[in-house]
């Protein structure tokens, strides 16, 4: 195999996924990786800044997504409305990509603390930026925060209802339930 | 002034919170605390297991009153209306501490990334606890969960406005205007 291969990323995401499941996540290295992936550690660090990126990469394209549609939400579409469209883009992203590469990265993150505070903050992050784009299209406070607020708060739910139930439902229908639900809360 | 008095708690707290603002979190001491507040090193720890838990250690508190609340709400309430009079209690119990702590201890937290994660994830386990909370109760699943989430989110978005607006007005008014907003943004 040679060092360079159009799918070394993916590779090397799959080889981590698999190397913390086995080893847990701060008992494999930089080298572990590349070695089960078949490229060199100088590969690792053209594709990934660190052993964490791997499980993180995927968040600056979530975000750019959630903006991308609440920005493109329809006009007359109430607050819950545009910042669900941003949940559902980024749900279908998830379930676009396929494979097992969420349930094992979300096992791996409820394994270690530290892990897991990073994905409470980029989720908050996605919260907050969610605000700010409702804001933009003229939502006013504290509408705009809130909804972005009630929004990842559920996609959050519907997630882990995704990860815990059977491996054949998309995430995009238990984050509609969950949207669905926010309404009837009240 | 002796070294035992009986509001050492407080007079640390206050030191504390006053020598964050003028030194940093990261520039202060606990001998620094220790000796505004007129007190011993030992005198501190027995109060506090290190400088970081003065700006945190009311969180237990906080969940155990919006968990008591939770669980007191009247039976026929939804569930939004329960998680609410959690977050109702969390903010009377902030407004009754009266004085200028909460708004002094932001500013501080706000200036240092790795406390602003520890807010978040107090935020985060507040939801979830909201969350069991309810379940208990006999919320069903997604519901009391989403619930939670929704709640805390008002919290947040409600205390954010209190500290960023006139010093005169009450947590408790900027909470229930956000619990208040919840219902309106489908």
């Amino acid at each position: 195999m040679g060092r360079w291969t159009p799918d070394a990323r993916g590779r090397l995401a799959q080889a981590a996924i698999e190397l913390y499941a086995e080893r847990g996540f701060e008992g494999t290295t930089v080298a572990d990786i590349a070695e089960r992936a078949g490229v060199t550690e100088r590969t690792f660090f053209r594709h990934y800044a660190d052993k964490r990126e791997v499980l993180f990469a995927g968040s600056t394209a979530m975000q750019d997504a959630v903006l991308a549609a609440i920005a493109a939400a329809p006009e007359d579409a109430t607050p819950l409305a545009v910042a669900g469209d941003g949940m559902r883009a980024a749900a279908a992203l998830i379930d676009s990509a396929g494979g097992d590469f969420p349930r094992r990265r979300s096992a791996v993150i409820a394994a270690n603390p530290s892990l897991q505070e990073r994905e409470l903050l980029k989720l908050a992050a996605l919260a907050t930026a969610s605000g700010g784009a409702l804001r933009a299209r003229g939502v006013p406070e504290p509408a705009a925060s809130l909804a972005g607020q009630a929004a990842v708060g559920a996609f959050h739910v519907g997630f882990a209802q995704w990860i815990a139930g059977p491996a054949d439902a998309t995430l995009a229908s238990h984050v509609e339930q969950a949207l669905a639900t926010l309404p009837t809360l009240a």
